[in-house]
């Protein structure tokens, strides 16, 4: 599906989703329009540093946990991709607060869910006719129009062995479910709708333990979404292209 | 595992409940303890009735999503169990929207994952001290404690063709990987942790055109708990015993 006209990323602000900016700037074709959504743009150094060395970067504010901010963002989007609509939107932030069974509380568990599963859906219900606009140029073996969700590994029921990080498993295994059926809902209408493990990496989140560099991670992921098409979308995918359980 | 000594089922007002309850009693060694609980008593008039032909039921206040009425229904459990325990807790109680995708809200989102994993979990973590007091009489091979999640084939990521009932689908998927989470933890502790889909069911929930009847449904489903082990514990099954994929 790969050169997208138009790329939202959501958490842009560092990790990951900060790598997917500055790789979608090294891709053969960039893509014209980068929005680089975070919660708090004032703070998101890096970015601003990244964005200054191309002019297609869009900083926006947009909280997932904040239906306003998605609704803004939209209204930005939409203004500056006109008619060609929304070809990617990645829901890469989300939140880990690794709590055990003994410690986690109920507000725990709706605020994770809240981030990792709320926030994509209606992140995704907000761009949907933006990204139904870029997906009527599209045909069935050329999707011009996807959506990404970042999960993990650690939501796959069938390799989980261990009781830790309840309340981040059990968020990604929901975003998995959410991820089919957006996939269910959307592919006769020319999305493809996809998830993705990107590995354990060395982000905040992974910690420097990590294996995995954050460069080779995303490297591997915008390798896998050029590869997305009709039979392999919405397979729990890593981000070398091997296929995980659910 | 069966029979055990005490039962404790939420959600025992109407339904899937009100039938275990009323199974339960039949089975060749009823229970001594059979803890119904709900989130309004008063209004439970077919379950007092029931109640009304053994002294094992005991009927109780317990309203999953509010902390307070989990950790009362605890104490009075524990003091009719003794140094007993509880050895099955049913987590039957759930709700199911039926929202699209168009008409789903972040709330609706947040209110079924309250009701449909919270609930559960938090139940558990509760009732955990009474049903390792009866895990300490088990053995590997007889484990005398176990907990039983009430999931639904809709829970299946690998089986959703479909994109209705969102809130619902992706709270039961939460609730398995939460089933696994338990079931990692508990293993070695005696009780074992299993999730069940108990057919598509002429209860208010199922709707009349569901073609399993209450009474097929609750029999296959302990009947199922009773062939419970350490094999086949934490695998999705349906009343019948057939395994579904995660």
């Amino acid at each position: 599906m790969l050169p997208p006209r138009s790329v939202l990323i959501t958490g842009a602000s560092r990790g990951l989703g900060l790598e997917f900016v500055k790789q979608f700037l090294q891709v053969p074709t960039p893509p014209e329009f980068l929005f680089a959504t975070c919660r708090n743009p004032d703070n998101a150094k890096e970015l601003q540093e990244v964005a200054k060395s191309s002019s297609s970067i869009t900083i926006m504010k947009l909280d997932v946990s904040e239906m306003n901010t998605i609704e803004e963002a939209k209204k930005l989007v939409e203004s500056k991709v006109g008619a060609g609509g929304l070809n990617l939107l990645i829901n890469n932030a989300g939140i880990n607060k690794k709590v055990t069974l003994e410690t986690v509380t109920p507000d725990m568990m709706l605020d994770t869910f809240n981030i990792n599963v709320n926030g994509p859906l209606f992140t995704t219900k907000a761009f949907l006719p933006l990204l139904l606009q870029a997906a009527r140029s599209s045909t069935p073996s050329n999707p011009s129009s996807a959506i990404v969700n970042m999960s993990s590994i650690m939501s796959s029921i069938a390799r989980t062995v261990t009781s830790d990080a309840v309340e981040y498993r059990v968020s990604k295994s929901a975003l998995n479910m959410l991820t089919k059926i957006l996939h269910n809902e959307l592919k006769d209408k020319g999305i493809h709708v996809g998830c993705l493990h990107p590995g354990w990496v060395q982000t905040d989140m992974g910690t420097a333990k990590a294996p995995v560099t954050v460069s080779q991670s995303v490297c591997g992921c915008i390798q896998v979404m050029s590869n997305m098409n009709a039979e392999n979308a919405c397979v729990l995918t890593d981000y070398t292209g091997n296929p995980l359980p659910w």
